[in-house]
């Protein structure tokens, strides 16, 4: 990752280990399966300031749903490679915030992505206003 | 398949085509993907006399759910390959079936499975029996 | 499928069904689950002409693999749903293809998509053209 | 992790966080997520002692199948929950070894298997003997 020179810390990062169940018959990462690499990463960023699906749900009555996700696929990953894959929060609407999210093997995007992540109410799935305990937290986790 | 020489049918089978999205690094069909396939062949085999997953939540308030799953990789099924998957309920219980599953390619097995599945209330996910019309519905489909 | 009053067909559809293994807890299909489903009308587009993993390998030592997908997920898809995935070829490249796709639940859209595909060498990965004989096909099957 | 009283240390455990990618409308892990568990467990055991795909490929030209998988799935897991997965290999023949594996939720089984893995020549995948420098490892790692 890109070291900052200043006090500011880099994106958050997660590492994934690949298995076979990530591959497929080409040898390679199967394009889907960096969306559950990418999903992770959003999940633990979230993790990290004690925002899980769970306190959710239970305390505000929404979820986040992904409404829509860009997948630039750059290299190939194999089995056994570490990835480090990053959730950084590019953007913030009122009820939907978009990532910025990069997979990276030994400091070399193998793929990066924009998704967009939308708040929606457990009853019914409209979008809602991200609850502004957890909307904080996140701009704080920038 | 074997051949009845008799008036009774074979089990219900279920084609598969194999996509990447099945398949693994060792260029053959993961281990993971033939529990999919043999769900499909349940799920297909209870739509084909009406009992869906919807009409057991909201006429009978209960889900079937695994309890064991055996498997014999017998010999790897590989990318574009067409199997047929079999589903044939082999013991009923008062709230469990047992079936007896294979995966073939052009009538030679790779994959066997005996598969247990229980009848669970939709609320606390408890045994309870299956719904008189649904096991009658199953015993008729044998 | 939808019926065309002129002579000329609409895009290639395939049908997929909601299985368990493509949900989620969230109750609807998962967000990776639309990539798999989307392959499988582009895989199953190229066998409609007879072009397959194994002859591309084969006769031409080529295979496609994808180098961008954008996908926008309109509305949630479900259990038991059956959605029909279309594949159309949008542009073509010297050695890439891009796919308009589209995931119908009874003619409205769950989700969409554009998906870019590049030729590349069995050994090595690189891109090279679309074998002539191939891309022909494809022309003729818009 | 369990700390052994005596100098003999617990089986080989590794965690395993439940994401959205292994759940499904039941709002439950689905049932093949296990298998996936299961290897992640396995993978990591041979890499504790140095021994990969890679080194199985490359030094000894084999690899390891899965011939028989039986799990027993004795609660459900969910969304977020931590598991331990233990993977011990229970008996070793001159191609195989069977695994005993064990998914735990804070000290309770979730799910429970018995998984026989075959080594097999890279090349026409026929049984071979396991190479002696990595059955060595093995047995010293039990």
């Amino acid at each position: 990752m890109p070291v900052s020179t200043t006090s500011r810390p880099g994106p958050f990062e997660w590492p994934v280990r690949v298995y076979y169940e990530d591959t497929d018959a080409g040898g390679v990462v199967y394009y889907a399966s960096y969306l559950r690499f990418f999903e992770r990463a959003r999940t633990e960023w979230l993790r990290s300031f004690g925002v899980t699906q769970q306190t959710l749900a239970e305390e505000h009555a929404v979820l986040f749903v992904v409404s829509k996700a860009s997948v630039d696929y750059i290299a190939p990953a194999r089995l056994d490679d570490e990835l480090l894959v990053s959730a950084k929060p590019a953007r913030f609407g009122r009820a939907s915030v978009q990532f910025e999210q990069h997979a990276l093997r030994q400091g070399t995007r193998v793929a990066s992505a924009k998704i967009a992540i939308v708040c929606v109410s457990l009853d019914g799935m409209r979008p809602v206003a991200i609850p502004p305990e957890v909307l904080a937290k996140m701009k704080n986790s920038q």
